[in-house]
């Protein structure tokens, strides 16, 4: 059973993480942004900042891991945005 | 340190769930959604499901419960992706 939850966990955050890229790709393809949300971008960066800082805490390299890829992905879609928009 | 751990998991967790809040009230708002990803939300509402079933299989009712409200969010914004591309 632990080793149940354990895959589980594993698959979860695997998702969770990669499912921002198709949204980059979208957003880098399209040169459009405006539908997406800047306050949610804001918090969302913040809380994956801190779920890193957590990891860190706690010494959790898969949580570390993961939040710092959907960082470094949230990142660059906002940061399209802001280009984006700008025209 | 671990209740400094278990603070930031706290915050870290909140501002990650309610982040999806903002982008719900923009689309609702706006009626459009086509620079939304279908690939991300898709992928992001079975990486939530699957953290519920974790949350489940371990007994932390804070994973089961941040989770739900996200699954809730995400999938009202999917609804409302699915009904505004059609017009």
């Amino acid at each position: 059973m632990q080793d149940v939850a354990a895959f589980l966990g594993f698959v979860a955050g695997t998702l969770t993480t990669i499912s921002f890229v198709p949204q980059l790709v979208k957003v880098y393809q399209s040169k459009s942004a405006k539908d997406i949300s800047y306050r949610m971008f804001i918090i969302f960066i913040l809380g994956v900042m801190i779920w890193i800082s957590y990891g860190i805490l706690i010494k959790e390299l898969p949580i570390i891991v993961t939040n710092s890829v959907t960082l470094v992905v949230a990142v660059a879609i906002l940061t399209l945005k802001v280009r984006y928009d700008r025209v």
